[in-house]
């Protein structure tokens, strides 16, 4: 069995194929170390420290990862030479696009951001997020057009640890934030039962498809990178929104005066 | 108005912007000029005079470019940022790889090969196909990836042509294959609405999108790209299933001795 401990140390780089269970509690264990749940930006969302303008700054800038999902499942079934495959991928694309009698995740993100006061058209032309977040999602897209099919999926695998955060996320949100209702958290109902079925998916698939050494090493980097991806979001608002040191840069969103 | 044989003379090329039913009308006239209903293999199709090998030759090679089609168009979405926008596209996915109830029209077209006598398998391996079609069909993908989403989006125009060619082939090919059934055609029924509409859409885009005379070009020459790539598909089964002068390259689909 290999010791998790030894991988970490050493930066998860294998150096032998393991067997699907090892894979995954590899993935796992990555989930456990680098998660964004981790990052001092949520610890400080679920204890209540952050200010309005934060919270604000959160939305508007994690609206355009949300915006952006869809583009991104997109660009992997562009890969996708299985219809079948296609056609399971697909349905990620409805939950943020919506589909009839159900206006989707992108549309429930934009309550969440009117519901901390932002304005609807101000979130939509994406003009007040961050460049580094602009980046960040940029840079998901072009991972899944870019990598392999099996890392494309497997960068996907940060679902797998989603449920846990959201739940403790709306909990602590709607406990320390009086102007946040329980309605304008609706896109994180949802996301508790899209996000097991989803990661479910991509994990089987990856512990089917990730049997030699170096495709496992691909399931792997593609978790780093995304894991890596999230956490430089967090990275951005904390320092332009919640640090002493730092700003909005020219041209982003700025906070109302408290 | 725009003189239609001084444009055509001139290859399509525009010298100063046009109303949208100019622009229309030019899109039109290259259909009628260039789609692959004027191509002698279509021709040969209609009139009976396609060797079932031939026949079969087609059925195989255009099965690589349905397979590719949603392909190309989750490309296109991957690069839509308007949600309205890829729910109005993602029918067109839909239509292909099927919906609960419905197969979709990969597996119609499944049904068409096996039909004529192929074997599922082998046109689903796609080893047979002839590079030129692996060729022509990864040019459309990348096309609508790398050209402006208008372009893109006027790569699909030719389906305001389909519409013509479809009932023109369905009822000779039935009256001159007595080895095809009505039923093997199921494909091109559910082409004759779903075309119509998706063309629609598209022109309809095409005609509110592209007001400046540098659009219109655009649009033209996404066209004009398109009806090339479809002649350039028969081009290569004539060249190497009917004419005496070529041959399947090594390696390619080799039909029975008649």
């Amino acid at each position: 069995m290999t010791n998790l401990e030894d991988l970490r140390a050493n930066g998860w780089q294998l150096t032998q194929a393991i067997s699907p269970d090892e894979l995954e509690a590899v993935l796992r264990a990555i989930g456990a170390q680098r998660y964004h749940n981790n990052h001092p930006f949520h610890e400080r969302m679920r204890s209540g420290a952050l200010s309005k303008g934060a919270m604000q700054a959160w939305a508007l800038n994690r609206y355009l990862y949300q915006s952006r999902i869809p583009m991104k499942d997109a660009a992997l079934m562009a890969r996708m030479v299985d219809t079948d495959l296609r056609r399971e991928w697909r349905h990620r694309i409805e939950d943020h696009d919506g589909v009839e009698g159900d206006d989707g995740g992108i549309e429930r993100w934009l309550k969440l951001a009117e519901g901390l006061g932002l304005d609807r058209d101000y979130v939509i032309a994406e003009s007040g997020a961050l460049p580094a977040t602009h980046f960040a999602v940029d840079a998901y897209i072009r991972y899944v057009s870019d990598q392999s099919l099996l890392a494309a999926i497997a960068s996907s695998l940060t679902e797998l640890f989603a449920p846990t955060i959201i739940a403790d996320r709306v909990s602590n949100v709607l406990a320390n934030y009086d102007y946040v209702s329980k309605n304008s958290l609706a896109y994180f109902d949802k996301r508790m039962t899209q996000a097991p079925r989803d990661s479910g998916f991509a994990l089987q698939y990856c512990r089917d498809n990730a049997v030699e050494c170096r495709d496992q090493q691909e399931v792997i980097d593609a978790l780093l990178f995304k894991t890596g991806m999230l956490w430089a979001m967090l990275d951005a608002l904390d320092y332009c929104y919640v640090s002493d040191v730092g700003a909005p840069p020219p041209g982003c969103f700025v906070p109302d005066p408290a």
